[in-house]
């Protein structure tokens, strides 16, 4: 009877903290559009200047096309999911963000290859010879056709899905990275984990899509699965094409963020499987360990970048605490204690969510998340 | 009288600095080159292994063409310059490297362009679409002919050279940057600061080459001086091609320690020429200005990166200290002070070594000069 009523006082606690979180999130998230609704819309040209300071003044005008898609996708996805932001300005800036994008993110059109950056204008300035813009306009296109019905943006998205995954699985020639001959063959985490969450993005609320890209999220799922190394000790981001440990640092460099990152896309991927299994696992080797090794038991903050064997990685920023790492973290943690019940993830929430919010506030100069993706110790 | 003793005085204490550091400095390069003599030769290959940590491993058996090429310049400028270092096994050393980089240091001979990084044994991994790595290339050449002689080396150094000659002035296409609309026309100073080195290194004792050079090295001059800006106060490190200050974030980056290494590039520069008037604004405004700026008045310390306007850089790392900046501005300001006898300069190297030297032996896992570049808080 005691024992029963302890889980009860225990569960009406952790509702208690999740009520606070909810409460503290909400308003974070509506001053956080405010800012960006107030600061960041482009009425010349359309999508949106994110080099802004605090007070929202722009302090570079160039255009990133990663922010671009990551903006119009949010704007819908406020849009669609939340009452209070069913307003008519947030799918107008959508739009003119996704007209922008259609109009200028190619570099030469019909090539489907996009610019990294563009001009305010909307000419390119550089180009990465990856897929990651182009995952990001896709996320744009479908959330744009999700929220108009506009058949237009759901067949940019799909034709510029099915380009990625011929570059993915079939031939990378077309984003122009030279084959060397010393170049290893080595594959990131980050290519699988970014198509898996739009595997799930074109799927949700859409049964077709999400029966055309089931046999690619198991594809995904596997390749992402790959990454656990060393017995299952260590979440690896780069392993060989046919998963073992890379030699030299490529091989140890661990990116405890991506880990988080990776496990909620995967926990969202068992969720839709209906695999247990699979849940617990994840739990276990992509939020747990990650999150172990990652912390910083002096300072507290995830670290940015870590190698396997305790060594110093060569990336100078490796031992900064980035703002994303932490919102993939807390994200991971509230979707795997919704998916599992485990009380211990709401605590990891409510540690990571505590040692965030003390200072997202008063430390960066940028707006918050912020173009610089830093907190910077001044 | 009093003050002919109190001048003297001075300059006794002054030469009295000047030994103390001396002895300082030869001890450490005897114990730097003890250390990477014993632990970076490949004798398999040939060429330098350069991720080390502080005992020696190597962490990592990637090859860096920069670092090849400045490891064999730096020891034929040893064998040549210093009688305790003239020793056989340094020279042959420096072959091996040499014969490395003539092997392997193109990535499609016999086109010249260079990798950036390679195996071990050769193959290129990685390759920059910059002239760096056929700087430090050239570089090498030229310092493996001066010592031996061997004139295989000085057609491959002046050949590079003409190739970069090339790039840089006439036609950039043979790097393999694509030219995109919206790429601003910018020059870094990276590239006459680099040049003008070259111009210094292949005409050292060689009065054909010097000839040969001397308009490059007005060139070249001209372009570096060209990035003071806003009436004198800063040194930025992108202008237009006409010499202007750039938009946004790009225009008003600054690097303190490239101004300070161009500083004393720009010295040598004077001093060949005999231009006291031309020193004399260097010291000023590459020397003291950006060590004024630049220099941390909180904790001490170069800083990676600045905005002139004194907004955030967008560049993670913009306010870690790194060894290489607090070398040029010792060289930089030891060199003033030789050409000018200004005392403040003696002191502003002094207070520049304290700061380095306390450092260095203690708070980096990595050999000092490290492949990772930092100085990391632990």
């Amino acid at each position: 009877m005691s024992g029963g009523l302890g889980a009860q006082q225990d569960r009406e606690k952790e509702l208690e903290v999740l009520q606070f979180w909810k409460v503290r999130v909400e308003s974070e998230l509506d001053q956080v559009v405010a800012f960006w609704t107030k600061n960041s819309h482009d009425p010349e040209h359309g999508g949106f200047l994110t080099c802004l300071g605090h007070d929202g003044e722009v302090y570079d005008d160039l255009k990133y096309v990663w922010l671009q898609g990551r903006q119009v996708w949010m704007y819908c996805h406020l849009y669609r999911k939340f009452e209070r932001f069913r307003q008519p300005e947030l799918l107008d800036a959508a739009k003119a963000g996704g007209e922008f994008l259609l109009r200028c993110a190619r570099v030469a059109p019909p090539e489907q290859k996009c610019a990294f950056t563009l001009t305010r204008d909307g000419r390119p300035v550089k180009v990465q010879r990856t897929i990651f813009s182009e995952c990001f306009y896709t996320m744009a296109m479908d959330a744009l056709w999700k929220v108009t019905g506009d058949t237009r943006y759901q067949r940019e998205a799909t034709e510029m899905m099915d380009q990625i995954v011929h570059w993915v699985r079939e031939d990378p020639s077309g984003l122009g990275r030279p084959q060397l001959a010393g170049t290893p063959a080595a594959e990131s985490m980050a290519v699988p984990m970014m198509l898996l969450s739009l595997v799930a993005q074109l799927g949700d609320e859409d049964e077709v899509l999400a029966g055309r890209y089931a046999e690619l999220g198991d594809w995904c799922a596997q390749k992402i699965l790959q990454h656990v190394q060393r017995d299952g000790r260590a979440v690896l981001e780069n392993v060989s094409e046919d998963g073992q440990e890379l030699p030299g640092c490529l091989g140890r460099h661990q990116n405890p963020g991506h880990a988080l990152e990776a496990g909620w896309f995967l926990l969202q991927y068992a969720s839709r499987k209906g695999d247990p299994e699979l849940q617990a696992y994840v739990i276990e080797k992509f939020l747990l360990q990650p999150f172990n090794s990652g912390w910083d038991p002096n300072y507290g903050g995830l670290f940015y970048f870590q190698d396997a064997d305790g060594l110093c990685p060569t990336q100078l920023e490796w031992n900064m605490k980035l703002w994303w790492p932490h919102c993939e973290a807390m994200i991971a943690f509230l979707m795997g204690y919704k998916d599992s019940g485990n009380p211990a993830l709401l605590r990891l929430f409510k540690k990571v969510a505590k040692y965030a919010f003390l200072r997202a506030a008063s430390t960066c100069r940028g707006a918050w998340p912020c173009a610089r993706r830093c907190w910077a110790p001044w």
